[in-house]
């Protein structure tokens, strides 16, 4: 992939600059700080209101798009007509998206509709999960393997691609990955989740999904959330630096994900589908 | 503070164990791991569904009651009449908390509204902080001084706390600290809003609001959420140990909130009411 795709973004919208106090061993003094961007995004499908999340400005029309995927609003990007921006304040700034859609029967109350019933049972993690296998998304690509030693480089080279991140020190980052190791795509944002999103809306608008030959490694946690998007983008690995929450393993487990967690030097800890995990043992 | 209100919780439903692969040089090892909980949690108002949140199950009156508070759905803890846990699923797990309020006009539509309307420019940062604004809430205890070399001692004491971190390491914390750096109460969460929400649920159950003395520290980034959260609680102080974003910088110094971001060892970054920071250069 180019680096146009590895770092398109918009760093002025994505940075704002700002006076601080430093106080270190007893004195103080001011500098200028580099700050993460967040302003609300307002998700319009036509003229209803969808949702409002806080991100970080840049790649609107991927976030957007990577929403209506994950959420299960849309299914392909053929259903997208069109993803255009709105001005919804009197300054013009155009912190709207404004999705046009096609042979796709849109419902709002679907989202709410995906925590609250999907099962009888009513609310608690069975039924969550419960609404994933509901929304028809199936187990990714059995046949995908990864190589451990690939896989344990991945972190460092997300670091050195991320460059808002070295700057504010405030940014979610998450990346995409070729089966050879190769960084495809990078986004940052103020929320995982957003991140998330504006990667697999890069790759839906880019005519990539499924990601059934890639890794996806982010900077955080990896919760429910999350593993929920990695299954909608069809990806057979999740990676992360931190620690997963049981919610995340169930799904993984239940959908066939295979979900790394603690990502860091030469160790990592699969949390499912281990047998994606290729040439183990090979060097011991 | 009593040790209970420091580390009240239950650890049976907050972790759970589960047998996973560690790679580490090549070769691979079973092991059992302690995974941090998520589940979904409803909270209802009487009968009216306001929210699911993802959380770590123990302290659920807290979460419900601090949600309301810092949502600015109820003023003060007169207004709950009553938190009780109801079950909302089949196999009888309490996923599901019920206030009734009184002394309130309660609308559904508040939460939705307090993004989307609250000034006619529309959604922007500055209509986010606009409709804080318009809730009411005013600028923190204007009187109220800390002494860095405390402040630099809180992320210790919080580590010190953090008994389901050590184990799982997927928890947010969030502690609450008075003037002298003494530790008064600490929860823990997958999501960290709400770890703050079970901390200023507990305060207002104890009837400690505002909390117009007391320090709040987070375990990581700071955002608007977070800022708009201390405010609603009455906080002076909010530090984190990581970066906060653009708008809950904007927000902290329009309503007059100290936030200190970046707090490692003996060094940390006022990004808001530097002047609540007493004895500067005491030792310079």
């Amino acid at each position: 992939m180019t680096a146009q795709a590895i770092s398109e973004r918009s760093p002025a919208r994505s940075i704002q600059l700002t006076q601080v106090t430093e106080w270190e061993d007893g004195r103080l003094r001011p500098f200028d700080d580099a700050l993460a961007a967040e302003e609300p995004l307002e998700i319009r499908v036509g003229d209803t209101p969808l949702t409002v999340t806080m991100r970080t400005p840049g790649n609107d029309e991927e976030l957007a798009a990577g929403f209506l995927l994950t959420e299960g609003i849309v299914d392909s990007p053929e259903q997208i007509a069109s993803l255009s921006p709105f001005a919804n304040n009197a300054a013009g700034k155009g912190n709207g998206m404004r999705a046009a859609l096609r042979e796709c029967a849109f419902d709002p109350a679907d989202l709410r509709r995906n925590f609250f019933a999907a099962s009888s049972c009513g609310i608690c993690g069975k039924a969550s999960i419960e609404a994933i296998r509901l929304r028809g998304l199936r187990a990714p690509n059995p046949e995908f393997t990864f190589d451990p030693e690939m896989l344990c480089a991945l972190p460092a080279k997300l670091r050195a691609a991320q460059t808002v991140f070295s700057r504010t020190g405030g940014l979610h980052a998450a990346a995409l990955f070729d089966r050879s190791g190769e960084l495809i795509v990078l986004r940052e944002d103020i929320g995982r989740h957003n991140a998330v999103d504006k990667v697999v809306g890069w790759a839906m608008l880019e005519r990539r999904l499924p990601l059934s030959e890639n890794i996806l490694l982010v900077s955080g946690r990896g919760g429910f959330e999350i593993v929920q998007k990695a299954l909608a983008a069809g990806l057979p690995v999740l990676a992360s630096v931190s620690a997963p929450s049981s919610l995340a393993v169930q799904l993984a487990r239940e959908l066939g994900l295979t979900l790394v967690g603690f990502l860091r030097g030469r160790r990592f800890v699969l949390y499912s589908g281990a047998q994606r995990c290729a040439e183990a043992g090979r060097t011991g």
